[in-house]
């Protein structure tokens, strides 16, 4: 099973002060992106894996998806997201994404934010999101770039100049990584972004857009820190199709 | 157009000391995994840019191809691989791959070396190579891996354990650098991994593998500084189909 992090006291409390908990949606900076990369959401069965507090779940219902169903195996961040709704279009359910089981051809959209690279079987999950889109269907997700993942070390360094560097190492070697984030041990699989397509291709989805995210200027102005972005990304955004 | 150093004698001098000149294909210990992703050659016609001192247009004729053509701008390399060859399947054509006309649907695959990461109106030659492929036809080709052409100072660091990492910056910042390799003021274009693929995804193409090239044990076995490039790779493999 997942290391279930997120219901971590210590985690949960640090994870609920990041912009994204708090604002929703538009306190993520790739969102825009990603919601760039989504089909039109009308009438539209959805499902959300890794759905968390709730926020994309209750942005697809206003859009007017038919149903969105959310799932994420922490019991905490489904209790918040339950009491921030009473949409009937929305439905949160428990459930590891490492044994997921979805009903034949039911969705028309499989969405996932920042969940996909803590998994040690994402091809199981990619066969049964394939199998429980209807033919057309998409799979859009994010997961943290492999160029954070990658290395025994992720910390900026600075060169004789003074300048920022991402120093990479370990870049093939996949697999586990323990990390400190919010607290201390978070485990995540480490895939190249090579591996992230080659299993989508397998799966049998085709790939339609690939998005190593930076921010715009305009973020930039508003967010000085995030320029360090264009250095090295830290999101990974993928549009597939079944 | 492009900066032709091929044609630099320096330049020339220098790069047919490297394993893959005198050696040939099985010189590049990327080579296993490029031919991995060739369909079958037999009775195909097939067009190589960027096509050196022609060992790929030899072996691709050996192996039963109708017809090769291969496109170089280096004239010296050009008269190299005209003089290393009798086989009338093969033709070699001066031509610079930024300003490249090919006849409509008379390909069935198009192969390519080490070349694309040189260009800078890659758009336009991939579009040329869309349509001058039969439909269901490949390009197979290898580029500098984005990880490779990133960084302002290309270069191994350590770490103060004394560990090699690849340091990292302006991944995003795509557009020109100027590398020394072999000579001075070698001009490249970086482009990101995600680049890649959405400009074959505009130009038409499906992406049916991608391969971010990492040595094999026998390999590093057998040439043991290969190991770095489990630490951060140099080779960029892609497979697509019109």
């Amino acid at each position: 099973m997942t290391q279930n992090i997120y219901d971590d006291p210590e985690f949960f409390e640090g994870y609920s002060q990041l912009p994204r908990s708090i604002v929703g949606l538009d306190g993520a900076p790739e969102w825009a992106s990603l919601r760039a990369l989504l089909p039109d959401i009308r009438g539209r069965r959805v499902v959300d894996l890794g759905c968390g507090y709730g926020w994309f779940c209750r942005w697809a219902a206003e859009q007017g998806a038919e149903s969105v169903l959310g799932i994420d195996v922490s019991v905490m961040m489904l209790a918040k997201a339950a009491a921030m709704t009473t949409d009937t279009a929305i439905t949160y359910t428990h459930g590891d994404l490492e044994h997921l089981e979805l009903p034949q051809a039911s969705f028309d959209l499989a969405y996932s934010s920042l969940a996909f690279h803590y998994l040690e079987h994402l091809p199981k999950l990619l066969a049964t999101v394939y199998n429980a889109l209807v033919p057309g269907g998409s799979l859009i997700f994010s997961v943290e770039h492999p160029l954070l993942t990658a290395p025994s070390q992720p910390a900026w360094t600075r060169d004789a100049e003074g300048r920022k560097r991402w120093p990479i190492d370990s870049y093939l070697l996949e697999g586990l990584r323990i990390t400190n984030w919010i607290s201390e041990g978070v485990v995540k699989q480490h895939r190249t972004l090579s591996t992230y397509i080659n299993l989508l291709l397998n799966a049998g989805f085709n790939i339609s857009h690939v998005d190593e995210w930076g921010p715009t200027d305009a973020q930039i102005a508003k967010q000085p820190n995030l320029a360090e972005e264009r250095q090295r990304p830290t999101f990974l955004l993928i549009a597939a199709n079944r």
